[in-house]
């Protein structure tokens, strides 16, 4: 991919100055197009010190309306990045529908840079960047990925310029010298990266850039033509969307989930009072112990709840949580995305709340609502929840693989359960509030839910990450059965 | 306020079970109707070291619903936070309306722990403490201040138990051992504090905290107290607000507002092209040269740009900061607040943006929303707008205090030339999508709003901070005359 590529390549200043002003008209209508569109924009420059990323930056951004972009410079990972995942940062930074999001080094950073080696605990997995890009851009994100190409002598050029000048000497650094020596080696370790990273959905543009005006016209012409094919592109999703339902079921489906999991789940069982308070409080005491543990060891955890309306999911994190130091957990409830949410990739306002280092998130309703209201309700095409099986299953598997520890709850009752307690909250004053309209309209698509949550458990119980099913009807024995497999969970996590 | 204060005081233990948990239901209910009435509750656990903060957090919190609240343990400042004003990261921390944010040390830390001869530079004056409380309350917020109390002996005791067991010993420090050996000094020390931060709005409660059980139940009952009675505040100011206009004008005003500033504007200045282009590239290499030095002297800069629709904001923020190096500015816009933005004191999302050591941030529209369109447009009520006006000062201030430079421009045309503009980007297909209905609306208003924009020049033009007033019908004078006082005002603030 480099090592046949010319660097060298020039253009006129003639033919530079009439190209690029017609080139910057086009951009700052298509910022304007995209932004129409809602169609969230990365451009992120990669390449080789020196090469010219902060002046290729400054000039791309002169057409475009500063209201509708930003830029981001991407260094070390801070403390607080470092106690997390390590594309959690980047989804933070992820662009809001229709603006456009310029990275000065991105992602790739650690991996361009080589810090590989020695940041081995928060080095990305190329697996991570891929499912990281792949799930922006199948969910209508443009990604524009651009390396900065330059010859040995003219990084060697511009080096010893910026070094001779006192103004800018600050600037270079020992590593990026380094580079320059190994040249060679480093020419390999580009290749291979950038080849181990190309992919349909977001490749690589190398942009030979020893010569600035024919750099700017690449990286203008890249970007324009990255830009229009994803309004293209959106443009006829839409109109062939429009022919299609939206809520057409899934043919090839398993049978397995035309039967019930749930099915089989014996709701009947229940525990006696005095065994209730007994185990819960010894519960509870070994949990308050495990999590000084915990934060003392700096291990994180993520508890998801899910489960019927009124199935106690409320009740049973209570106890769960009231054993512990309120400094290191959160309880993260989730209800209908609000504005910002909603202008985001569904995964973002989850990514915001993953737990750092020795801390704990409770997420009281979490990312499943893509496959089970958004699905049931047509929030969403049922290309995406199709989709979020898979996407959800990786962006678990990055959680797990950064060392969090990962359970998932359901909690199960049922339709006759359900009455009684909606009943029950409707004729009692002190619990009128917990009960609205939304909670009987989701009730009367109580078999629609029941499909969606089979196939939910079928397709993300995965041996990193599997399910819990929690027996609900007796509340006692559903708080116990949660309290006792967190224990037990973290605990072993605690000591393999 | 401290030494008389006997914090022996105990409680028995029946007597403990049967108080606590009456006021537990209490609580819960409380917590569900200051969310009911949109109210934003922030308690804060200051007090000698080991006086029990997180055990007392942890009793407060069993009744509450854990969707409602948040725990934060305020530490030392990060980087990040080091480089911006001290009350930025508290600002960031401010519950939403209807929540309740529960603070175990808080931006009291730094002052009880005598950080402050050591981190002169971010120690917060006890001023912008003050009107940070202030500003907050007067908006609709409850601020609970509780310091934890107990006697040199009990501390003493409890380190010596704490330092004992291995499990624990990790959490005493030299600091703590050396509070309880000052005490004394300590002593005066955060009686004096105590006594500086006093006030009506936002008043300290000691809690005698020897005893565990006496502890809690003053914490509960003073917390409890404190949100009863800023539901009543809401609900009769309710009532009374119901019977007053919110629009009525202050009859107090100062004769000068009545004639206008801004009639005086000499709207007829005009640039030539040759002499426009020659200045405009002069200003903008010497900005370029500026920003980098700023950037290495770690100065950080706010431009505030205000004016009528269509004065061409966009235009001179444009010429500003194309030579900037993108990566050292950030043009923050703003337009009507979201969902999120609505559920904040209004200057919450301004806050969120001030800019860090050495960077830039150029607010397209800001905080005097609340003077202007908020007023004319009754968004919020007269109360509020009037009470805006010192705490935009304040808050001025303080960015000013902390080493931000600050300008404000006031760009300024005549009705008679924004029609003409207004026509012109309707009768332009690239214009039109500048131009909407609302601003024909606000067209309507003219004189509203110019009554405005006088009362706003006049109050909120400070020696610390003063406005520019920016004659615009021609634009290249407009543009000229913004870049080259911004390249002015930088300079003199790098080589006082």
């Amino acid at each position: 991919m480099l090592k046949d590529i010319d660097c060298t390549r020039k253009l006129g200043k003639e033919e530079y100055k009439e190209e690029i002003n017609s080139l910057g008209l086009r951009l700052s209508e298509m910022q304007r197009t995209c932004k129409d569109e809602n169609i969230p924009v990365s451009i992120i420059f990669e390449g080789w010190s020196a090469a010219g990323k902060g002046s290729r930056i400054r000039s791309l951004i002169r057409f475009l309306d500063p209201r509708g972009f930003e830029v981001f410079t991407i260094q070390r990972a801070t403390e607080d990045e470092r106690f997390r995942p390590y594309m959690w940062r980047f989804w933070q930074r992820i662009p809001a529908n229709g603006r456009i999001h310029v990275f000065d080094r991105s992602w790739y950073q650690s991996l361009m840079l080589g810090h590989r080696k020695k940041e081995a605990a928060l080095a990305a997995p190329v697996y991570d960047v891929k499912s990281f890009e792949k799930t922006l851009v199948d969910n209508g994100a443009v990604i524009i990925k651009l390396f900065l190409h330059v010859s040995k002598k003219e990084q060697e050029k511009r080096l010893s310029s910026l070094a001779c000048d006192p103004e800018t000497a600050w600037r270079v650094r020992k590593s990026d010298l380094k580079q320059n020596q190994k040249y060679k080696e480093n020419l390999k370790r580009f290749e291979r990266l950038l080849n181990e990273t190309n992919h349909v959905a977001s490749h690589w543009t190398v942009i030979e850039a020893d010569d600035s005006r024919f750099a700017d016209v690449k990286v203008y012409r890249t970007v324009l033509a990255a830009m229009e094919n994803a309004v293209q592109a959106k443009r006829s999703k839409a109109s062939s969307n429009s022919n299609n339902s939206a809520n057409s079921s899934n043919a090839e489906l398993p049978a397995i989930i035309g039967s019930s999991k749930l099915d089989e789940v014996d709701l009947s069982l229940t525990i006696e009072r005095d065994e209730y308070n007994e185990r819960l409080k010894a519960a509870q005491n070994e949990l308050s112990r495990i999590h000084n543990a915990m934060y003392k060891q700096r291990l994180p955890a993520a508890m998801v709840f899910e489960g019927w309306d009124a199935a106690g999911k409320g009740g049973a994190i209570k106890r769960a949580v009231s054993p512990l130091d309120p400094r290191g957990y959160k309880v993260a409830p989730y209800g209908a995305p609000n504005d910002i949410e909603k202008v985001h990739h569904y995964l973002w306002r989850f990514w915001n709340e993953v737990p750092k280092a020795g801390h704990l998130t409770v997420f009281d309703r979490s990312w499943y609502g893509r496959v089970m209201v958004e699905r049931v309700e047509g929030f969403c095409s049922a290309d995406d929840w199709k989709r979020a099986f898979g996407e959800i299953n990786d962006f678990e598997k990055q959680l797990v693989d950064s060392g969090i520890v990962l359970l998932k709850f359901w909690l199960h009752i049922s339709p006759e359960e359900q009455l009684k307690r909606f009943e029950l909250r409707t004729n009692t004053p002190e619990k009128t509030w917990k009960i609205t309209d939304e909670d009987w309209r989701n009730r009367d698509k109580w078999d629609n839910y029941l499909e969606a949550v089979n196939e939910m458990l079928y397709r993300t119980s995965t041996d990193y990450s599997p399910w819990t099913i929690v027996e609900a009807v007796d509340k006692p024995f559903a708080r116990i059965k949660v309290i006792e497999t967190i224990k037990n969970r973290l605990e072993t996590a605690l000591n393999p």
